[in-house]
C-alpha cells in the first residue's frame, strides 16, 4: 500500500492507529464466536456450491442446495434455535448468529435454511404445541422432513390479514377443509413448495360454525414420496432474478381435509364439537400475537443483508488498494484507486455504516434471545413490543444497505465486477428480494411509525392499517403532540449538552452526545410533525385515507430517523462499553468509524437539519469537510477493517481482484 | 382507475389535462419515427428471444442472439449509420435512434449490435480509409463478417493511453508485429471475441524505428472458419452478471504479423520505409482525435439506458394502478398502490426525469448527426468538442438513471418483480454494466469537468489526467475564476429574472427561468469553487495529485450540475418550441413533467442551495410541497405518460402485472 504521497491524514497530535485484526474479529463475533467459526468452516467445506450456482442447471442446483443444507444440519449449525430434547441447540441467539454468518456464502443455501428451519420450523415451534413438536421437530431439525411456510398469496403479501384461503371446520368429521378461493388466493413465492416440501404450514381464514375467526395456521401434508397429494395443485414459480437454488412455487388447495389436530393451537383452538376458543379475546391482537412470534425471520434477514454487504466491501476494498489507474500524484506510477478522494467517499462511509449496523444487529439479536428465552411477564411484554419495531427497522435499513452497498462495490470494481466469478452478480441478484420478503421495507417502516405514534397504546397495537389511520387521526394525536412537543424536546436536548441554548452550534462535531442529540431531535421533530399533519387534515374534515396518503413519505421518514438513531446509539454504547483490555488501536479505529457513520448520516440529511434550524450553513459545510477528513484517516486502515469481519477467503473468489 | 377518493389534485382553476397518447408518441419519436417503428416491429417479431434468454444455455443463447442480429441486419435496421454505397442507410442520427429503440428488447441483442456495428464497424469507418472501407464495410453491414473492438485490457480500462499491447513495425517485411506484454496487457471483456469475431480492431502502442508513437488501431484477423489463428490466444470471460448472449473474451497476441495496410490510417500512417507521419502533430491531440470519432458509442449507451428505464417504468406504473393493498380510504376496497403518496414519490419523479433525459438525448443525437454529417470546419470543431462533453455527461446520467430506476421499479412490484418472467431480472442484470462500459461514469464526469474548467483551451484538451491536474492547478485557474466569479454570475442571473436582487426569493417556483437560473447558479458556483480549491492547494506548495484527490468529489459534483442544467434546458427548449398544433393536454402534461423534473432536482440538492444562500428554509419546504402537489396532478396521467413511450407490449411480458 502506498499512502505516503496521497493521503496526508495528519492533524497535529494524531497518530495513525494500528488495528489488531484478530482482536477486532473477536469483538465483532462476540459471545457467538464458536458457532460463527463452525459456520465459517462449513462454508469453506462447501465452497464449491458457489461454482455450482453458475454451472448447474436449475433442477440440479436445487438438489445440490438441498444436499448442502441437510449436510450442514448434521453439524448442528442450523438447529441452534430448537429445544435440545428435539435435537436442537437450545440457543436462539446462536441460531441467528449462525444464520448471519451463513450469509457470507451462497445465498440460496442461506434462504433454504431460512425457509426450512426459520419459517417452517419456527411456525411449528412457536405456533404449535407439544403434539406438533413431538410429531415434527426432530425430523425437521435434521432436514429429513422438508416443509414450507405458506402464508403469502398472489393477491396479498403485505396485508396478511386479508388472505383469501379458507379453512372450514367440519364438525361431522372433525376435520378442517382447506380451499383456495380464486387465483388471487393461491399461495405464491413459497420456498420449498415447488419441489421439496412434504408438509406446508398453511395460513388461512378459519371458519367455525359459519363464523370467521381470522387467520390461523394449519399443518397440511402436500407431498408423499415426492408425489403431490390429491386436492393440492403445485406450480413452479420458475426462474427468478436470483436464489435459483430455492424451489419457490404456488399452491392451490381444493377441499383438502386435515384432522382437527392440524391446527397450530398455541393461541387458539377448536374443540371437537366445534367451539372456537382462544386465550386472547381481541381478534386483531390475537393475529398480531401470532405474527409476533415469527419476528425471528426479520431479524435473520436484516443480519444477512448486513453480512452480504461485508462480502462486497471486502472485495471492493482489497481491489481498491491493488488496482492502479491514471497517474495523478506521480509521473512514473499510476495511483491506487483508494487514494482517490472520490473512491474513499464511495466506500468508506459504507464500511462505517456496516459496522454501525453490525452493532445494531447485536442489540436486536440479544433482545430477541432474551424475549424468547424467558418466561412471559409484563416487563417482557414491553420488550417484545420494542423488539418488533427494532426488528422491522433493522431489517429495512440492513437490506437497503445491502442493495446499495453491493451496487456501489460492483461499480467500484469496474468491468471486472461484472464477471460472475467475482461474486457481485450472485450477491446482487440473490439479495435483491431481501428488501421485499419478510416484510416489504416500506410497510415495515410504517409498522415502526405505528409503534412510535402511539407510545404503544394497546388499542392501537391491534389495529390493521385502516384502523391505524383512523386511530391516529382521531384519538392519539393529542397525546403524541404533548409527548413530543418541540418545546419539551429542546429542553430535553439542552440538558444533555453543555452548550445550553446553543448546544447545536457549540458542541464539537466529534462529540457523540452532539451526534446523538441531532438524530434524536430529528426523530422527535419528524414524529410530532406527522401527528400534527394528520390531525390538521382530519380536523378539516378530509378523508383520513387521503390525508394518510399525503403524509406517508413523512411517516416513513420519521421511522427511518428513529431507526438511524437506534443504530447510532448501538454504536456509541458499544464504544463506551469496550472491554478495558481492548487494544488502543481498535478503540481509535472504531471511534473514527462511529464518527464517520454519525456525520455522514447527518450530512446526508443536512437539508432537513438546516430547514429545522439545527444546522447553520457554516456548520453544515464543516460536517462535509469533517467527513472527508475522517475518510482520509480511515483510508490506511481500510483493509484491516474489512478483514476483521472474517469473511472466509473461499467466499471472496474474485481471483483477479483480491 | 379510481382516483376520485384518493387524489384531489384540484387547485382552483386547474383542469386535469387529457393526454393524446398517439400524438405524444409522435412527438417523442420525432424525425426518426419510421426507423423506430421498424425496430418496434422487429422486436415484436423476435420477441421469443426474451424467453430464450432464460431457457437456453449460454452457448445456445449466444448463437440465437447472433442469428437475431444478422436477421435484423437484413431489414436495414442496424446499418443506418454506414454509407449507402456499402449497403448502409447513410443517416447517423437514424442509426442512434434505431439503437435506442432496440433497448426496449433483449439487451444481449442490443449490445451485440453495438459491438458489431457501433464499435467494430465504427472503428473501420471512422479510423480507416477507403481501402479498409472497401475491404470490410459491405460484409460487416450484413453481419457476414463479425468483428470485435479490442481496446480494453485487464490492466487498463479507463486509462487507454497506457495500454500495454505493442505493434512494432518491421521494415524488412513491411508488417506490424503485435504482441501482448504480460497478462495485464491481455485484451479483456471484448464482445464477440470469445466466439464469433473473425477480425479484431486492436489498439496497441505503435513502435516505429524504436520510437513509440502512441496508441493506434490495427485490423487483425483472429479466426478463420471458426478456428483461432496462430499466435492468437482466446479465453472466454465466462458467465457474466448479464448480457450472456454476448460472447465476451480475452485475447493475447504473440508476435502476430499483419501487413502495413492493416493500420487504420485516417489520422496517421507508416510509410513502407518506416517513416511515421500524421496530420496531427501533437501526440495527445492525435490520440484524443482518434478517440473522439468513437463518441457515437457513448451516445448509444446513454440512449439505451434511458429507454431501458422506460420498460421498467411502464411495467411498474401499470402494476401500480392495478394492484391493491390495504384498505386506507375505504372500508370495502383496498387502495391501488399509485394512490399512496409514497408510491407516487417513488415512481413519478422518475417518469419526469426519463422524459427530461429523452429530450436531452434528442439534443446530443442531433449534435452527433450534424457533426458527423458535415464537412469539418472551425465552427464544427467547436460543436465537436461540445458534443464530447454532452455525450459523456448524458451517458453518465442516463445509465445511472437506468440502474436506479430499474431497482426502484423492481421493489415497487414486490415479490412479483423478482420473477424472471417479469423482466426486471434481465433489465437489472443486463444494464448493470452500462455505468462502466463506453467510459466509467465517474471518469466521464471528470472529462466533462475538464472541458468546463478550461473553457476549451486547446493546450488543455490534449492532456492526459496527470497533465490535466498540473494544468488546472497552474495555469487555467485564474481565468476560470475570472470567468465565473460569483459577482458576475449573480449579475447575469439577475438580468434574467424580474425579481432583481431577490430573484431567488421572489420568482414563482413554476417559472422555468427561475428553475434554470438555480441550476445555472449551482453549476457555475461549483465550478469556480473547484478552481479556487485547486489553486489554493497548489499555492500552498502541496502535491497537485493529492490536491486533486481531495477535490475530486467536488469536480464530479460540478460536472453533474452542468449536465443536469443541460438536461433541464433541453426540456424547457422543447416545451417552448412545441408545434403550434400540439394538443393542449399534451402541452400541459409535459409542462407538469418539466416542473416536476426541475423541482425534484432542486429538492434533491436543496442542502447545497441553502448552504449557498439561494434557498431559504421556507422556500426549500415550499419546493417539497410543490413536488408532492405535482405528483398528485400527474398521478391520473401516469399510465398515458408511460404508454406514450411506445414500448411494444410484447417487450413488457409480466403476464400478471400489466
Amino acid at each position: 500500500m502506498s499512502t505516503d504521497t496521497a493521503a496526508p491524514a495528519s492533524a497535529p497530535g494524531y497518530a495513525e492507529p494500528e488495528v489488531d485484526v484478530p482482536a477486532l474479529t473477536a469483538l465483532l463475533d462476540g459471545r457467538y464466536a464458536e458457532v460463527r467459526q463452525l459456520v465459517r468452516t462449513n462454508l469453506a467445506t462447501y465452497a464449491s456450491v458457489l461454482d455450482d450456482a453458475e454451472d448447474l442447471d436449475v433442477d440440479a442446483f436445487r438438489e445440490r442446495v438441498r444436499d448442502v443444507v441437510v449436510e450442514m444440519a448434521a453439524t448442528g449449525q442450523t438447529g441452534m434455535g430448537f429445544p435440545e430434547e428435539y435435537g436442537g441447540g437450545g440457543d436462539i441467539g446462536a441460531s441467528i448468529a449462525a444464520f448471519e454468518t451463513l450469509a457470507f456464502g451462497d445465498l440460496s443455501v442461506l434462504v433454504k435454511v431460512g425457509v426450512q428451519f426459520g419459517l417452517f420450523g419456527g411456525a411449528i415451534l412457536q405456533l404449535g404445541t407439544k403434539r406438533h413438536h413431538d410429531a415434527y421437530l426432530q425430523d425437521l431439525v435434521t432436514g429429513r422432513l422438508m416443509g414450507c411456510f405458506a402464508m403469502t398469496e398472489t393477491g396479498h403479501g403485505s396485508n396478511v390479514q386479508a388472505l383469501g384461503t379458507v379453512a372450514t371446520y367440519d364438525v361431522a368429521t372433525r376435520e378442517f377443509v382447506i380451499t383456495t378461493h380464486g387465483d388471487a388466493a393461491r399461495k405464491d413465492y413459497i420456498g420449498n413448495a415447488a419441489k421439496h416440501a412434504e408438509v406446508a404450514v398453511v395460513f388461512a381464514q378459519l371458519e367455525v360454525g359459519g363464523r370467521s375467526e381470522g387467520v390461523h395456521a394449519f399443518v397440511v401434508p402436500i407431498r408423499e414420496g415426492g408425489a403431490v397429494l390429491d386436492g393440492v395443485r403445485v406450480e413452479d414459480d420458475g426462474l427468478k432474478m436470483g436464489l435459483n437454488g430455492v424451489d419457490n412455487g404456488r399452491l392451490w388447495f381444493d377441499g383438502v381435509r386435515v384432522p382437527r389436530e392440524a391446527l397450530l393451537n398455541r393461541f387458539a383452538d377448536v374443540s371437537p364439537a366445534g367451539v372456537y376458543e382462544s386465550s386472547i379475546e381481541n381478534p386483531n391482537r390475537r393475529f398480531f400475537t401470532m405474527l409476533g412470534t415469527l419476528v425471528q425471520g426479520r431479524v435473520c434477514v436484516g443480519g444477512a443483508g448486513i453480512n452480504a454487504s461485508k462480502v462486497a466491501l471486502t472485495i471492493a476494498t482489497r481491489y481498491a488498494v491493488r488496482r492502479r489507474q491514471f497517474e495523478a500524484a506521480s509521473d512514473t506510477e499510476e495511483q491506487v484507486l483508494l487514494d482517490y478522494g472520490m473512491h474513499q467517499r464511495r466506500l468508506l462511509p459504507l464500511i462505517a455504516r456496516t459496522y454501525a449496523l453490525h452493532f445494531a444487529q447485536d442489540v436486536v439479536r440479544t433482545q430477541l434471545h432474551d424475549v424468547f428465552s424467558s418466561t412471559p411477564d409484563a416487563a417482557l411484554e414491553a420488550t417484545r413490543r420494542e423488539l418488533e419495531g427494532r426488528a422491522a427497522g433493522t431489517k429495512a435499513l440492513g437490506t437497503w444497505h445491502a442493495t446499495r452497498t453491493i451496487q456501489e462495490c460492483r461499480e467500484a470494481c469496474g468491468g471486472a465486477g461484472y464477471l460472475a466469478v467475482n461474486r457481485f452478480a450472485a450477491l446482487k441478484a440473490d439479495t435483491d428480494v431481501f428488501t421485499t420478503f419478510e416484510g416489504d421495507n416500506h410497510v415495515l417502516l410504517q409498522l415502526v411509525a405505528k409503534g412510535l405514534l402511539t407510545d404503544y397504546a394497546s388499542e392501537f397495537e391491534d389495529m390493521d392499517q385502516l384502523g391505524m389511520v383512523r386511530f391516529v387521526t382521531n384519538l392519539a394525536v393529542g397525546t403524541v403532540i404533548e409527548r413530543t412537543s418541540a418545546h419539551k424536546l429542546l429542553e430535553r436536548v439542552k440538558d444533555l449538552l453543555p452548550g445550553g441554548d446553543e448546544w447545536d452550534q457549540e458542541a464539537g462535531l466529534l462529540d457523540s452526545e452532539y451526534q446523538l442529540a441531532m438524530l434524536r431531535f430529528r426523530e422527535e421533530h419528524m414524529l410530532s410533525g406527522v401527528a400534527r399533519r394528520l390531525k390538521r387534515g382530519v380536523d378539516q374534515g378530509r378523508n383520513p385515507g387521503v390525508v394518510f396518503s399525503e403524509v406517508q413519505d413523512h411517516v416513513i421518514g420519521a421511522a427511518n430517523a428513529h431507526v438511524e438513531r437506534l443504530v447510532l446509539e448501538a454504536f456509541v454504547d458499544r464504544l463506551r462499553d469496550l472491554p478495558a483490555d481492548a487494544p488502543e488501536g481498535n478503540r481509535v479505529a472504531l471511534a473514527l468509524l462511529c464518527d464517520l457513520f454519525a456525520l455522514s448520516t447527518i450530512e446526508a440529511d443536512r437539508a432537513w437539519f438546516m430547514e429545522h434550524g439545527r444546522l447553520t450553513v457554516q456548520r453544515s459545510k464543516s460536517i462535509s469537510r469533517e467527513v472527508n477528513a475522517l475518510c482520509r484517516k480511515i483510508r490506511p486502515l481500510a483493509v484491516d477493517l474489512v478483514d476483521a469481519w472474517g469473511v472466509p477467503v473461499e467466499m471472496l473468489r474474485s481471483p483477479d481482484l483480491v
